[in-house]
């Protein structure tokens, strides 16, 4: 790697020619949808068997039909990463904020302080229990289920609020041990 | 479910003969070989996509060969779940610790304070660090890693110190909203 | 001390030859009746005076009658040295609880997250005033004596809910210090 | 005001005809060098004699002469307001960081963990003195000068790190108790 | 300096001839009232800019006519300084305090736990406010206002509430980060 | 009880003619020796065992001879107890500091921040040591001993660092559960 390029990853980044060809396929289809790799796929493919499961698990829980909407579902990842301080998630994921909620400003509100962003009450309640999961899940309880239900969620809902928090837990703590950078691309999109 | 059995989840808990065939065998396999079924596999049964997904990282990190024991592994688990307050996996997981390391006594002194357990300094290392995962990955560095090579410790499995404390932070958080039950046998085993 | 045998104590252990006579007696019943010496006794024997005092404190609180039982007034042991991270208490007095208690699974439910254990409702209250008591004693106020009032405790109760609390933040800092190590026969006691 | 533009403040916001002619003319003049009016100027307006010295006291810090760089003292903004979770002070002081250093992506990236910023090991030094200030002031001590010494940094540049961040100690709690709202041209500022 | 005074700042403290004449008359001005000079003017007046910004910033604040009593101001001052752990404020604006409130016990029960105060209910509503001004300002809602307007606050006085938290938040960072020392003549004053 | 007089626990307080022989001869021999009877005796003579057991522990710990010196004693109460927001403890043995130390300036200086309190290098390690006791004791370990021992203290002294410490822990939270009121001769002795 030359000196001018910082690294994406403090492990070894495979070339995409070195993958297996299901996740290099996964990689190139990314590229043809997006304009470029994100960093976090060159990352985890150090790790073949991991990037499946990841991924796999990321597509069971964002892609999933139900009741939150794509743009509320990037916004519990925008939240939760925050707090957790991963950089790269707060920078991909603010991206895709902004695009799925058409709103450029969101992403950065939530960053910072998502208690005075411009979201609906319905949401603010999503991201007090996704924070409280963030947090100290072991005190989750009755209450927080009653709080969203409140506002429409049904059961399956509850979880996939439950279950982004708790996917974003172990990317975010991947993404702060690789040191993985965010691709510039990133920062500006949607704005 | 009559009233005399405690629910295993807040979330419905599917019939076996209600689940795709590829879960039920793996749930089948596991049954086969333990002599019960755990209750994390019924529980996340309930989301099949996040259950495939769930115990195909689960594998990659635990059954993968390398650096670490498979019982320094269940360590990890052990003492950042009970950080985390995951009655579930500190009491299955205290299990396998128990079974792996061939000691009755470690899982209850790592649950309770790592620190005082008997364990060799190169496990106490990886142990700090990945509390450190746990509670404030932001903060890991090269000094985290530096202190990790000082005990034979390679990249590879620094990769994996992190990468179970990181699923274990999914896995905690999942438990905890759930009302994730451990099975009775688990209390004993291996004692 | 041979090399095999880990100490109970970073502090010098007396022989029961060199103690005190009532000290010496107290220990001496206690072997009689559990059929070993708790090293808590050894340990602090370390200071005649301060064994007294603390033993009779002990008493004082643990065998006093009143509205607490004796299985509650060691859940509030186990629950808050676990929170301590006390070793020693956690095991020791998770040993006494099922054996007061009659049910070998309560106190590793306790120690992990006393939230999800088989307790009731008054047992829950009692709970989350200890943990109160320890963490933020300061804070503790009438809406606290209300809540357990409401579970039918009354203000002597109340106090006991407080002193064993209080009592155990002393014991548990002075296990931390020592690194006093639990007997191995505490483990596998009740279950 | 219509329901359609969002409050920029919790209390009053007064017209500008309404202001003494010393804190009007300052905000025309801010109003003619930025094309807008940022929103702190017309809330913190509502005290005219607090709005004087807190403009005070920020030129004084702001625009010394000194040892630290303009774009220096922005990040210690943005870090230490991102600690608060001041979205007022991370959203403006972020487009200001980016002009001040010609540099699109360092605001996000320090905002989200500053640890992971593409800043120089002096600038590292400065932002861990300066989040200490932010967080455990009465922690500060001689290793704390010592570190920001050994970068070149003499008392009087400590002194600004040290006045920088007390400063928006005050200005964050003010902007989040006000619910001061950033005003939108910010977000797209410098990028 | 000799040996035998302690210093009163860590930063260089300048002769009253050396000051702008402005900055001199109001420190000789406060002598003149108070028989001393409190040493955070003289330690502040390293920088007579930013001198003469906290100094009107302070009056702003302290002086200014409203709703609150002077005493309910420095009993603000004292309570969340205590809690910022600055020496200098503790020590000064307890005897401020002592004096305003006619009460030789008050700053000494607030700077140990408010909450055990001598005080009336509105002021310890005031001073939940002001800790969680001082702790957690982002959390800050329309509960903790209305919870002031029940005790008869107008929003003027929240405001005062607010800012004179948030001008001590500046003002302890700054006093920790000089090792500003209190002058002994304020240990026993209205005492 | 008049309205005029604050209640100094909320627990019934027993008349002296009330109370055994022994608790109430220590009492009496304290009011003698004090000329007046601090309210901890009163308080915790509702329970007459642990009055006993409490009183012992103390005097177990205070008056022990050893290499630490009372004033440097009641320095470990002082700064614990203002850690644990102890109103009582911090008051009344801030007092006893004062005469122990012969330093009417010190126990407002330790309550306020120890680490900038008149004190020795020595001084400054023990409340080191103590601090981490009350907040951490879990984390305590050799570098811990080795720092006091670096300062001359043997390891009876560290003992005593430690249960002093962890004495106090208990005290504390008896006191604040209690609402333990201190008298008001404590506030101004020494001074």
């Amino acid at each position: 790697m030359s000196d001018d390029v910082p690294a994406i990853s403090r492990f070894p980044v495979p070339e995409l020619d070195d993958l297996p060809d299901d996740v290099r396929e996964r990689i190139v289809a990314v590229q043809e949808k997006s304009g470029f790799v994100p960093n976090v796929f060159l990352a985890l493919a150090h790790r073949p068997d991991e990037f499946r499961a990841f991924f796999a698990y990321h597509d069971a829980l964002m892609d999933r039909p139900g009741g939150l909407s794509k743009a509320e579902r990037e916004m519990i990842v925008v939240a939760t990463s925050s707090r957790n301080q991963c950089q790269y998630c707060v920078v991909a994921h603010g991206a895709i904020l902004r695009i799925r909620a058409k709103n450029p400003l969101l992403a950065d509100q939530i960053a910072a302080n998502y208690r005075k962003a411009d979201i609906t009450p319905r949401q603010r309640a999503i991201l007090d229990v996704a924070l409280k999961v963030c947090d100290a899940a072991y005190e989750v309880n009755d209450d927080d289920f009653a709080a969203l239900r409140a506002h429409g969620l049904d059961d399956e809902d509850i979880w996939d609020v439950a279950a982004i928090t708790a996917f974003f837990a172990l990317s975010n703590r991947m993404a702060n041990v690789t040191d993985m950078r965010p691709n510039e691309e990133f920062y500006s999109l949607g704005r």
